[in-house]
């Protein structure tokens, strides 16, 4: 092993919670870790300095974007992702599965792949595990995803199955076609929608496959925070312990909580940009809509205990002026505020599995919630 | 005098431009000097770090906007405007006559002020020359200009002189009404169109009332260049050299560098922000348009004599994406840029003045210009 490879440690269990360290060639990864996503190559209304200053340590761009602008070929070009907008840290790529999946009757699937219109000009495409597994290659991706179907939710046992087994197929021949180097990696998907026996039987595929690490596909995608946590009760006591899991596009931090109780590693989610973009803030006390006419005096910070700008350098008040005004520095602060609350939680998830407390930090992370924000004034 | 007194000192001049240092109660200001928008309480996707990082050494806000929304009485509670959005330098706030002007048959003039209605909810407003005094105070304005009735352009010059006499009436109910404190200044406004004797009629009128520096108003409204050029140069002869000059709303970059020439101090407009948020980016080759396909592959700075981030960190082909798909980092980019030029551009003509060299810098800044943007590679 040389500093550049690509390894997982795991450093400590507390219950199902597990504190790890991910050795890439672009950087160390403590988990369990949140990763911002940076959809088209930025993090939105985000610097990358932000970003950093938030406390992230990796962050993930999407395939099914990039590769439709500004193109697989032109990114490389750039130098890839990571280069071209200036981010020196780890970069985890999805396949485009997800996102060619919800095309719905813009997309075609096949054995070999999906065909597909894109949405921004009606042009035609194809991805294919082997063409997925290129473009995230030119994207230069820390970490490689395997190209799935992502299976829709509800789904009959035998829809399931099926399309579990057609994603273990293309799995294998991701495999085939990543072209390794020190210090990336390339992770698989379980799938197998809410049936255990499915999710065993995919776990046990990808695992003859062998990826550096692995990602538990299909949840989030509608079924609910107890049938995720069911499937994650069912699915990660299966999964190998000496390499990260990875739950895919989750989520609130209560789901994170939750799955980090359950043996996951990693995460990530639009939320809090997306919500950072609508007025919506994170904190200990519960989401707050800063639109609301009850801050527009007030001159209290939005959440005291966070050492994001918006917190320690603005008061409730402006932050509500600024998206009256539909004034872009609201956006960009909230943005961060969300981005720096889930970077908080994470660590301080990391925290206490490291001093065996996660419990009483689980039971006290629910105890704030429940308090709701500040009363007014 | 104190460090804390209200202090324009002329340091040099060169030709007709002049070389001052402005002192205030909030910071000093050399000049000339460009003034960022901040129209309500936020330079447009900027954080106030990202405003001083251009070099900007003072602010403009707008006093139509803040009364309407947050209002006036709720940022004086909030410590001001410069304390709600933690800009500790100087504040310079129109006095909302140019904006309620604007607002056409949505207004109604008379001899004590304007009545109107609200562009945001229809809801009815005064402004008098107290009353918009009154709100500058409340905004805690460093710098508090008279409110005046901005002369349509063109306009009859009977018509422009009844508009320029009502203006002094009112400059000097603003006066008034004015409270000094210490390091705090109040500006008239010069008006009289385009008529030689009109604007050295007002400017008498403001000097008997005695302010602490003089604006050039009722200019860039649709006369051109020529005739804007032509009006200075028989308005700032005029105008007492020790006292600071400020010409209203200008504008592209040889307006400044021909306003400089013609003895004018102080600058503002919104154009960097604005043409910064339609990917119009001001370089010393002349203007970019980031969004032309010429750029989508060009590895190259889109300035590389240019210090800030987009120059400095991002290639035209990551900028020339993000404007295509609408990322807000693209706003946040090139408005950065082009205050940062700005600021560039006004700090070059400080030094050229500093060093005699005004002419030689006017004739480069015009000569490369005409070069136009570089080549395609």
């Amino acid at each position: 092993m040389t500093d550049n490879s690509f390894q997982f440690s795991l450093l400590k269990t507390d219950g199902g919670a597990r504190r790890g360290r991910l050795n890439t060639a672009h950087g160390v990864i403590e988990t369990p870790v949140f990763m911002p996503v940076g959809t088209a190559a930025t993090v939105k209304a985000m610097t990358v300095d932000d970003v950093w200053a938030t406390g992230a340590m990796i962050i993930l761009a999407n395939t099914y974007h990039l590769m439709l602008r500004p193109g697989a070929e032109r990114v490389e070009r750039l130098g890839g992702v990571r280069r071209m907008m200036g981010w020196d840290g780890p970069l985890l790529t999805d396949s485009g599965g997800f996102q060619v999946m919800s095309l719905g009757n813009l997309r075609k699937i096949d054995a070999d792949g999906v065909t597909f219109k894109s949405h921004i000009d009606g042009s035609s495409h194809r991805l294919t595990p082997q063409r997925s597994t290129d473009i995230q290659h030119m994207l230069d991706a820390t970490i490689t995803m395997a190209f799935d179907e992502c299976t829709p939710f509800p789904a009959e046992h035998d829809v399931a199955a099926a399309s579990m087994r057609l994603s273990m197929d293309w799995a294998e021949r991701c495999r085939d076609a990543f072209v390794n180097r020190d210090g990336y990696g390339q992770f698989g998907i379980v799938q197998g929608s809410v049936y255990p026996d499915l999710r065993a039987e995919s776990i046990k595929r990808l695992e003859q496959i062998d990826f550096e690490g692995y990602a538990v596909g299909g949840l989030a995608v509608g079924e609910g925070q107890e049938a995720m946590f069911a499937t994650l009760d069912t699915t990660t006591p299966l999964m190998r312990a000496d390499k990260p899991r990875y739950l895919m596009g989750v989520g609130k931090p209560d789901d994170i909580v939750g799955a980090v109780a359950r043996g996951i590693d990693m995460f990530d989610c639009v939320l809090p940009t997306r919500s950072g973009r609508t007025g919506q803030a994170f904190t200990p006390r519960g989401t707050v809509n800063i639109k609301n006419a009850r801050h527009a005096d007030d001159p209290r910070p939005l959440d005291e205990s966070c050492a994001c700008p918006a917190c320690t350098r603005y008061s409730r008040a402006y932050l509500h002026h600024l998206f009256k005004a539909e004034e872009v520095l609201g956006l960009m602060l909230l943005s961060r505020h969300n981005i720096t609350y889930y970077q908080h939680l994470t660590r301080g998830i990391r925290d206490a599995i490291d001093n065996g407390q996660f419990a009483d930090f689980a039971n006290q992370f629910y105890e704030t919630r429940a308090l709701g924000d500040i009363p007014p004034l």
